[in-house]
């Protein structure tokens, strides 16, 4: 069963255009480019593996930093046309490509460092990153690098205003009709693109992992409490998701960086550069890169994934929301993950109304009210 | 297996966003509403169905036109949604959603008008013009009325410079990489929108389907020889197919309009507006409306769809290109069609070097060829 599944994965990047979409997506593609060109001493006469190589870009970018030997690892049938790239571009004698799963391929030799480009939505959708951790430990020197070496996942209620009013607009009178019906029948995750300004809330981790220290067996359920405190008079519709990757890790002790990371993280989400200052911003020697899918950030393929809620709560500054996050892999489709959020409590000054049910008949109103509000301040 | 297939494609039509994608598509939901609007003696106090209804909004528009009775009949689950919004725009009375094939499904009357968007990709994708015929057969009245009443499918020969001329620049320096690779992996027909200024010839029809005569199996094959004389220097890269549909059919005589239709449509291609005049144009009975997805009309949802050849061709002014045109439905999936074109001649002034191939390393070579004959002249 499992093993249908992957293959089904693999042929699904045997389109072309789906790598197309991939390189055309800048943030990604140059956030890779500007870590390797940034930081040439991890690649200039090194071996190094691109796990999942695709069209092999990644491979490109670390030949030209002077990579001794690269291995480009790609099972799908896309692995023909990478060699078509890089016999284009001359680097053939540098980058290999093997066709196969980093599973069961060989090479003759251990690496100094392993690339991957492995994330899906809400990071964790196609659970390539086990494949990563799988090569790391059949592939990586002990003193070898993993980039990126830090993943973080986000999670942020959110009003969703601008994309309900869009909607909502466009249906409530199509061509003099109610269409209205149209947009709620739908209560699957979205991925969409977040207005900052629909975030009601500020984000909280899910989890942060590390690279060099996870374990294939962390991700098949992945469960966190959070609580979130609202920022303003709302409606919250569901819980927004993203991630961020991080190029780069200065730590000399041989510790999981996770939780000072963690600490960091949500401090990073209220900057709006790309870099990160949290490692030894006085060295020249590691210029770290953060690739992050954050609504703050400029749009990615990736966008923000939605849980959108079957009902509306009525939220407003001071209350908060405390819920039991849950994010399990699927037992038959094994890259798919099922995300639940049990609300466990709620809170504030107190109130019974501060977080309620709100049905679809009265949420107009409350919106109503809310406006006011929000003009009156 | 044909049972199943038609399972599949129903189960696609489920999805709410392909409803979305087709209702945001203006230029086909305003014909439909234009025609209706206009010529509302067709609908007014009369029995309709609507075949394929979707969500529903032709069975609105003819509600709304004053129809004694709309039998809307959708064969997928949005039919539950239709119901919905039918009832939500008070028009339950009028509107009655039956779910089912229109192949089986009974209703307790003949019908006066039948109305369907059924067109798919170069029109007979999706093979939904059959269910209509069915439904003509079952249900329509000696004196009834298929609306549209007409639908032309055409051909022209495409040098694709705009499409390769963007796709090209954008992978032959891709991050200082040669990426070019990406972008001939792949021959398959394509659907996207052609650059008027990309037609290298007059179309022509490939044949034109009177709705009212057509039978089921008049689109198991369709098979037609094409001469194109080509109006400019340039590089044929493949053949696009586009449709239009036209709302309104005054003959007064039995007979198929097809010849008749057949003639005017070329001349139609020339003009860019939406209305046709080759129904008595003094009348004020009928108000006939044409939706064209021609690369001359504003973009609908079908776009256009291009047949990429292997090779590329060098023309010139005066040659032309003889070639056979075959949509064969599939036997597995009998909602797609295999279209090829075999090159049967190729003259002009009966120089040998007018229509030749050009392989992948000289195309470049003639490309500046042409541009600089084009800035001569």
């Amino acid at each position: 069963m499992e093993e249908r599944d992957d293959r089904k994965y693999e042929s699904s990047y045997n389109d072309i255009t789906v790598h197309e979409l991939m390189l055309r997506d800048d943030s990604r593609t140059l956030a890779y480019k500007k870590f390797i060109e940034e930081n040439p001493h991890f690649f200039k006469r090194k071996v190094v593996m691109d796990v999942g190589a695709g069209t092999g870009i990644l491979s490109l970018f670390a030949a030209s930093a002077g990579a001794k030997k690269v291995y480009a690892v790609e099972a799908s049938n896309i692995s023909k046309l990478c060699k078509k790239i890089i016999e284009k571009n001359k680097v053939d004698g540098i980058v290999q490509v093997i066709h196969g799963r980093v599973e069961e391929v060989s090479i003759p030799e251990k690496v100094d460092v392993i690339i991957s480009e492995w994330m899906g939505f809400y990071l964790l959708h196609e659970s390539m990153l086990q494949s990563v951790i799988v090569a790391r430990d059949r592939f990586l020197k002990q003193d070898g690098q993993i980039f990126p070496s830090i993943a973080n996942l986000y999670a942020c209620p959110t009003s969703l205003k601008s994309h309900h009013d869009e909607v909502n607009k466009f249906w409530k009178n199509f061509y003099g009709y109610n269409f209205k019906s149209t947009t709620t029948s739908n209560k699957e995750p979205k991925i969409l693109t977040i207005n900052p300004k629909d975030l009601i809330s500020d984000p909280h981790l899910i989890t942060a992992i590390d690279l060099m220290y996870a374990d294939v067996n962390d991700f098949n359920i992945i469960s966190t409490s959070l609580k979130f405190a609202f920022t303003k008079h709302d409606i919250m519709r569901g819980i927004a998701l993203w991630f961020d990757v991080i190029f780069g890790n200065e730590d000399d002790d041989n510790e999981p960086i996770t939780k000072k990371i963690s600490q960091a993280s949500n401090t990073l989400l209220e900057s709006s550069g790309t870099s990160l200052q949290v490692f030894s911003p006085g060295s020249n020697i590691m210029k770290p890169v953060t690739l992050s899918t954050s609504p703050l950030h400029p749009a990615t393929h990736w966008k923000q994934t939605v849980i959108p809620f079957f009902e509306s709560y009525f939220v407003r500054p001071g209350s908060w929301f405390k819920c039991e996050m849950i994010l399990t892999q699927d037992e038959l489709h094994k890259r798919r993950y099922n995300i639940t959020v049990e609300v466990e409590d709620s809170g504030g000054d107190k109130e019974e109304d501060e977080i309620s049910d709100v049905s679809d008949d009265i949420r107009a109103e409350l919106e109503e009210l809310v406006k006011n509000k929000m003009e009156e301040n």
